[in-house]
């Protein structure tokens, strides 16, 4: 029975395909683990709906990585992570690892003039999720946050890097400038994507923190001292649902994961909302 | 019960807020008219999700609306509006009105050039609904398509004009100034928002069609010829749900509508995905 759960896949999910940022650091860290990835694209984007309706949508997802067998979960989404890992934690049984705990920790650890800058969508900063984790740990940290919510699309669209948007990034980043910050939390698992951008414009002497690394290095910890880890010896197999296919997703999400995708499969959990055939 | 009728509600529906801009046009055209708008915040956005999914919650939009005994439906939504109409007027019963054929008509009265440029988020282009409802009403003209994904998220977050909007206008635009067009379709109801910085951009030779406009003005047309027209005569009323409430729709819905907003209720459509208490 403690094998089937030792070689039992890894379960994430995320609104959309952001959280492939985090399988990728997965795969980095933990190359024998299976994956199966949920990404709730027909909801997509949780970052401007209300708390009610994002836990409502995490629990539905989570049911569906559960019903696959997972033994650990990641909700590897900010806004996600930021309202709904307690009311997930309290319902299911397995270990349940959000991205924001993770960054949190990394930049408590980093900072040395106490003063964190966050970056983030609108709704996980207006959560005040990063600001509480990193007080709960040193409460004498100093935290300024900022919602840059043309982040997301610009990554989608694939301009990560030019005029454009360093203009964007000089706009909401430039703020920071005379905070006293040397730690910056990407606080959105598309702003990786964006990271040199983010590091000319805020300079070398910045630290960024992403808290996919982060999360992945986390649950690397707490397979191996949970003696979780996988050890059946063959070919890692990883399995990715959308809730919604689009051409769309399809041509972005190879950027996120920095790999190809060779099967995607839509899963119909949106409720019993009847679906017409196409 | 004709009198019913006549003096019933018109519905409008979109996928988010953005369909405001519609209301906004049907409240100068029909300031008699009792309005319900129904907003799918729940779900927003529409533009980057598949064909399938999109008329499904066009039909859960569309049965909440007729609950409420609209006289009349607007689909204020041109990815809705692009894959929906034939399968909404096929279930209901009711006038039902999108935003891309007035807005095609429109363009093909105006253009000399035969030639017309299309914007729209990517669903919409790649539906090819606005080039055919061009070539249907004249099949010699050139339709020139091209999606603008960040003029959505632009005007959401209130950037309608300055450097930055110019730049990003000026990379999406500049391709439609060697073709030869004299007309350029706003096909999104977020875009004319952004009608200053596109014509600054595309110069005034160009003549912008705002979909909006047009509909509100083909809707007056129609309810006038069916003998529709509200003549109750007291004070209009007007209702605006919205299928999840967020501090960002609110603080954005005013500059939409180009008024204050008194009321907005909530109401949950989303299937029956369980929604655990907030």
């Amino acid at each position: 029975m403690k094998n089937d759960t030792q070689n039992a896949p890894i379960g994430v999910f995320d609104s959309g395909i952001g959280g492939l940022t985090v399988v990728k650091e997965l795969i980095r860290n933990l190359p024998g683990e299976d994956i199966i990835y949920l990404g709730d694209t027909a909801r997509v984007p949780y970052g401007t709906k209300s708390r009610r309706t994002v836990i409502a949508y995490s629990h539905s997802n989570t049911e569906f990585l559960i019903s696959k067998g997972v033994k650990l979960l990641v909700v590897a989404c900010n806004t996600a992570s930021s309202v709904s890992i307690p009311s997930l934690r309290s319902e299911f049984d397995i270990p349940v690892i959000g991205v924001i705990e993770p960054g949190a920790k990394k930049a408590v650890s980093v900072t040395k003039t106490e003063k964190i800058g966050i970056i983030g969508t609108p709704s996980t900063i207006n959560s005040g999720a990063y600001k509480s984790a990193i007080e709960s740990l040193n409460p004498n940290i100093e935290v300024i946050s900022k919602a840059c919510p043309l982040f997301v699309p610009l990554a989608d669209e694939g301009w990560i890097e030019g005029q454009i948007t360093e203009s964007i990034a000089e706009k909401y980043l430039s703020p920071f400038k005379e905070t006293g910050i040397d730690v910056l939390v990407l606080g959105c698992t598309h702003y990786p994507l964006l990271k040199n951008t983010i590091q000319k414009i805020m300079g070398d002497q910045i630290t960024l923190v992403d808290s996919a690394q982060e999360t992945a290095a986390l649950i690397k910890d707490i397979l191996i001292e949970k003696n979780l880890l996988n050890d059946k010896g063959t070919q890692s197999d990883r399995e990715f649902y959308l809730t919604d296919v689009s051409d769309t997703f399809l041509s972005v999400a190879g950027r996120f994961l920095g790999e190809k995708i060779n099967k995607i499969e839509m899963v119909d959990i949106v409720g019993t909302t009847s679906l017409p055939s196409p």
